[in-house]
């Protein structure tokens, strides 16, 4: 790790996104998302699940003015297991006292405040202000005095609280609380929420740590450790920073915690039923309780039974959790997709925070993995649904995808966070290729309806009537129980900005190009060039560098960014990434009121330091052809076929466009622009393999739903079936000429349902 | 139905096998099959889990011994529900006098008399018949003394028998204890077996008909109803026939039985509950109890409170019973396909045998499902392990398919049961297809272990990582709890005769073509000619025809028939059948010592009728091409694919021939013979598109494990992996000539574990 390279995420207030196309998507994240997610999270929208969200809080709430009041007569409700979703008999009529919803329900609440608090820095809006200041009230008013906030527990028996790690969300809750309360925090200044989220980190870190008599318990569902670094970065407290590392490097190792936990709980059942109360080892009280020599000796009896239990929880399931391995020693991404992109982000911030170069070189190793080995061609993750996890490397299958939109969002975190440590276009390409397909996929054209799996083949009979496929919808649905896709997409649409830029004391990187204004500080001293920048002598002061960037993106590949406010001393370096998509590029640059030659390249950014005046500017051209692309040839389901990509978008061929049977296609090499002489070289390099731009395939701006966009017409075959038995003697196919269209991945299943498939036969 | 094409299968007695390929097999049902299994029967295979079938009798036979002694003081057990599968907790001290295993388990003792039953035919052997007799002895002292035998609810509490049809699996006990019964009778004249099944048939027919007070239920899973037909052409007795009828006739009526055994089993839980004991509409009692007021208001106030759970019982679960509508009214073979084919099987016969026109239709419809949408190439069924069912239409997955041993050879019964109905060789293929294929592949080659599930396609790695393919298993196992196939396959491989001939009175068809020695029974009288037989006067009396069959099926399309015995009137007609596989066929027939130049053709059979005598001949020749197939484009999987077929026989490529990664070869039509000039006309005819035989595909004999099998060596080219990146730009793909070669699919997996594919890109 190089300290220099080491960026942050530019401040959402610095940017203004104004261009068609991602305004468009952050404001029905505004308008649609946000509004619909209130709604559902207080039970009212008609048709769909209760969240009850909104209700635990509200319960929890009442109990802890009960216990205020109640002061040492208050007794707390005793423990009793609840299940994982645990639903009211008449879904209408809650107990109003008791918790209803997922273990981790409490979390819709935290994506919801996130992503307002995001919309607030570009949108104000003090109606929406005054609602989210409200709901804060009412999570605040839950927390138990010592800081503990998960509503589970505290109305379930807190009693129990943190013996369940595994698979209970406690820390999961932490985190997405910490991600709503620090962007609530720098949206709007407000701390009631941000002082929330410390007092319950300060709880975990006087429960969990190195230190004789902490657990040496992690999470289950990771988020805690990127949010803890977050809330070091917001406040400045290390305790956070060393609280995510203690989870991170607690992680698989031995003897592991969840066996440790796993047989507290079976201790404690045991003690249940024998009456006995509290067991050796039992973790949560500190002080051991005095008891008489038979419970004891029961106990330990106990204890030596239990490795029939442990042999039960095997190594495999670990993995699930990518708590097989120290986290250093892991190098194949595993388990559940969304846990691991959000540990590996972590794992990122820690290594970036904490210049720990064997954590860094793990995460090098999983970015590989997933890059090179588990990475759908829409920028998906997650090959089966069994687990919602990464398959076995190159088990890519199309149809049975679990793929889920919040497994993209976690690539494209874990994406950011490496760029944070070092900017180079290969984090780049793969965060623009998540975001441009899996995670807008996720959502309707209208912003109403949403994708929780994202298949890269969908027959809608199949859906139907195989259930190996029941995880499949092929069309989008309103809200889910888990509801986790939805309000993830808003907090990643709703901070597109944080992916677009980063920064540090002297450059600003354009990661993605989305049409705005964006403000850049930089730090002047005399004599300060971005060259020298640093200890330059002088009392440091800050400028600010005012950028008007106009694009294409993602329908052509051109970029103009011009100086709209600069001070005299606005010296900086802008980093502009050449993305890997682009064949060819050009650059235009004028700093300084001067044309500029020379640039420096370095990881497929250019380097542009200078002294920028007002009307300066750059222009960008990058060559935007299509690409026919194929998938290794270890990836079985797609040899053979082909995909079609053009800048960061990924096409596929919808019913709607080219009726019912897509399989019968295959595209037409020949027509496409691959000639009979290119066939007979095998060994052609690439560049001489693919087409020239345009040759065969037309690229058609149109307009859907209100949303321009361009179509692909491909040159086709479609196979002429002929009828005849089921297994019929080989004759060459008949076939006759078609064109495919293809429109974008992310804009499928808006006309009804329908086929579609990314991968076509060659 | 045109009762004079009606037919029997040939007596097993009057059949001995003594070609190289079905004798093998015969052989090693014989002597590795039945007496593994009879040890399995006995929990006595080390390393195995244990069946407890024979330990279930023996705890059975001592309850009845105790009730024989203790008279009406003796007290059977109250019943208490055990679960589907109960296994001991210790699997090596099972309480004996309770019942463990699968509620079906008593089956394993019925298949197995069964197949022991067919091997004394052509292979008498005492010691063998010995402990067969003397398990009969145990069998029919469990038996409850009206006739019940089922172990699961002797021993659990008989007062809940035949109260869970649906899933109980009682009457399943009664068809397979019938099919053993009436085999062991054939085959030893010994009758002790066949009266008890009598018994346990007569007992049902006294709980089940259309008559007043009886039940109205029929089984879960089907084979009763083939069953009670046999047991009626055995014993001549009616009510086998009409109960047979009254099931099929029930099955899927409203209102539906499979809700009101439900509804009564949970007014009967209600009652439990509250201690009233039985309740209204419970039927397993004909004669109402007496009551008070207050227990007929709660029983009628729950009756109407059932509604709620009958809605959880929707159509689609009534699909894996084939119970979703009256069996007259299906037409698309679905649900678990063991269950299919053997209704579909019972239904043949009844239709055969009451004349039911409605009925043969529904099961020719049936057929058309399955034989034009539903069936492998191997001749497997079930597409789908959810359910061990038929899929949709077309859905035909390779790797992930199921295709049950057990489903191929209840495709081969039902097969055989159209022919009986009407020789057409439409069933006949399929029935080869299915035994030469999925049937034989359940089997190693040297006997000792086998497959339940028959994929097309097998990754060992895919296998092992991949939870979708969990019932996909690389290599063949041991045994199996749910030990149906092993014994299955046991069965139908020793009664191969039954499926290679049928008769009636006039005429003899060969289906199957084994080598070895059959003889007709031929009915003669005056002026007897087989075109005239039935009624002929005089008094009839009975001729013998003794055939000797050489062949060398399947690896080549010889046959020669020739008469070693006959009587002197011995006329009759020989039924050939001319496969559907062979592109064409020459015949010479020497009948009465001249050469006979004419015959009649008929549904792909020659018949040739005429007076045998000793040295008279038939020589068939069909010839025995290479096929290269492919599938209807509706099959998905298949499209751009290719399999090989060659006679009765279907190749696959394995690993230990052509190396991993069986996916990057592709078969090569122009070295195949498949001209550019043929390739050039799309609309070839199939004839014309064929290659000649042996034109660029070489069939060589080969011994692999002592067992002579063709292989095919097939013109291929294999893809060169290039490296490069997970998505790269397209370029023509460089590929080597190879060879690939192929073994029979039955013979796949007898050398280690590694890849197997029966569809090859094309």
């Amino acid at each position: 790790m190089d300290k220099k390279n080491f960026s942050r995420p530019l401040d959402l207030k610095q940017i203004q996104i104004t261009d068609e196309f991602w305004q468009r998507e952050q404001e029905l994240v505004r308008t649609e998302v946000i509004p619909y997610q209130w709604e559902a999270l207080n039970d009212r929208v008609p048709g769909a699940a209760p969240s009850y969200c909104m209700h635990n809080f509200r319960a929890a709430g009442r109990l802890m003015r009960e216990k205020k009041t109640a002061g040492t007569a208050f007794a707390a409700p005793a423990y009793s297991y609840r299940g994982f979703n645990v639903l009211p008999e008449d879904p209408a009529k809650p107990d109003p006292d008791k918790f209803y919803g997922f273990v981790f329900q409490d979390t819709d609440f935290s994506k919801w405040i996130e992503a307002v608090a995001y919309t607030l820095t570009w949108h104000p809006d003090p109606e929406l202000e005054r609602i989210a200041d409200e709901a804060i009230d009412v999570v605040c008013a839950a927390q138990w005095e010592n800081g503990y906030l998960d509503t589970y527990y505290i109305l379930s028996g807190m009693d129990r609280s943190f013996t369940n790690l595994k698979d209970h969300h406690e820390l999961y809750c932490l985190g997405h609380l910490t991600e709503g309360a620090a962007a609530y925090y720098q949206a709007t200044g407000k701390d009631k929420l941000l002082k929330a989220a410390c007092r319950f980190a300060d709880y975990a870190a006087s429960v969990f740590g190195p230190e004789e008599g902490k657990r040496k318990g992690y999470p289950g569902h990771e988020i805690a450790e990127m949010a803890l670094v977050r809330l070091y970065e917001v406040t400045g407290c290390e305790n956070y920073l060393q609280l995510a590392e203690f989870f991170l490097n607690q992680r698989g190792t031995e003897p592991h915690y969840f066996i440790e936990e796993e047989k507290e709980r079976w201790l404690y059942e045991q003690g249940e039923k024998s009456g006995a109360g509290g067991q050796d080892g039992a973790p949560e009280s500190a002080v051991e309780e005095e008891r008489g020599e038979s419970a004891q000796k029961a106990g330990r009896k106990a204890a030596r039974e239990f490795p029939a239990r442990i042999r039960a929880l095997n190594a495999a399931s670990y993995a699930y959790y990518q708590a097989h391995q120290p986290v250093r020693e892991q190098s194949e991404a595993v388990g559940h997709a969304v846990r691991a992109g959000y540990l590996y982000s972590g794992m990122a911030d820690v290594a970036r925070l904490t210049g720990d170069e064997a954590m860094y070189a793990a995460c090098e190793r999983l970015w590989n993995s997933i890059v090179k080995e588990k990475l759908y061609i829409t920028g998906g993750v997650g090959g089966t649904s069994h687990g919602e996890a990464f398959s076995y490397p190159y088990d890519l299958p199309n149809d049975a995808a679990y793929s889920e939109t919040c497994a993209a969002i976690a690539l494209a975190f874990f994406a950011r966070r490496m760029l944070q440590i070092r900017p180079d276009v290969r984090y780049a390409d793969v965060m623009e290729q998540a975001l441009y397909n899996t995670v807008l996929a996720g959502m309707a054209l209208d912003g109403k309806s949403f994708f929780y799996v994202n298949p890269l083949e969908a027959v809608p009979e199949a859906c139907r009537k195989d259930s190996r496929l029941d995880h499949v919808k092929p069309v989008r649905q309103k809200w889910f129980g888990c509801a986790c896709c939805p309000p993830n997409l808003a907090r990643i649409v709703s901070s597109a900005g944080a992916y677009a830029y980063t920064e540090n004391e002297d450059t600003l990187w354009f990661h993605l190009y989305m049409g705005g204004r964006v403000t850049k500080t930089v730090r002047v001293g005399e004599e300060n060039t971005a060259a020298c920048a640093g200890t330059a002598g002088g009392t440091p002061r800050t400028a600010r560098l005012t950028l008007q960037v106009e694009t294409g993106m993602p329908w052509n590949g051109n970029v103009k960014i011009t100086v709209c406010e600069a001070d005299r001393t606005a010296a900086c370096t802008l980093a502009l990434r050449i993305p890997g998509w682009s064949g060819g590029w050009h650059a235009d640059i004028i700093c300084g009121g001067k044309k500029r030659e020379a640039a420096r390249i370095e990881d497929g950014y250019l380097y542009v330091t200078g002294s920028w005046q007002e009307g300066d500017s750059i222009s960008l051209e990058f060559a935007m052809d299509v690409h026919m692309k194929v998938a290794d040839p270890r990836v079985r389901e797609n040899l053979g076929r082909a995909a079609f990509v053009r800048g960061p978008v990924t096409y596929c061929a919808e019913e709607a466009d080219n009726g019912k049977d897509l399989h019968l296609y295959r595209v037409d090499p020949a027509g496409i622009g691959y000639t009979a002489e290119e066939k007979n070289a095998p060994d052609g390099s690439e560049g001489c393999a693919a087409p020239k731009s345009g040759s065969g395939i037309r690229v058609e701006m149109t307009d859907r739903l209100g949303h321009p966009m361009a179509v692909l017409k491909v040159p086709a075959k479609k196979l002429v079936p002929d009828g005849g038995p089921l297994y019929r003697d080989y004759a060459p196919p008949a076939e006759e000429d078609a064109v495919l269209t293809l429109i974008p991945y992310y804009a499928w299943a808006n006309r009804g349902e329908g086929e579609m498939t990314v991968w076509l036969r060659v």
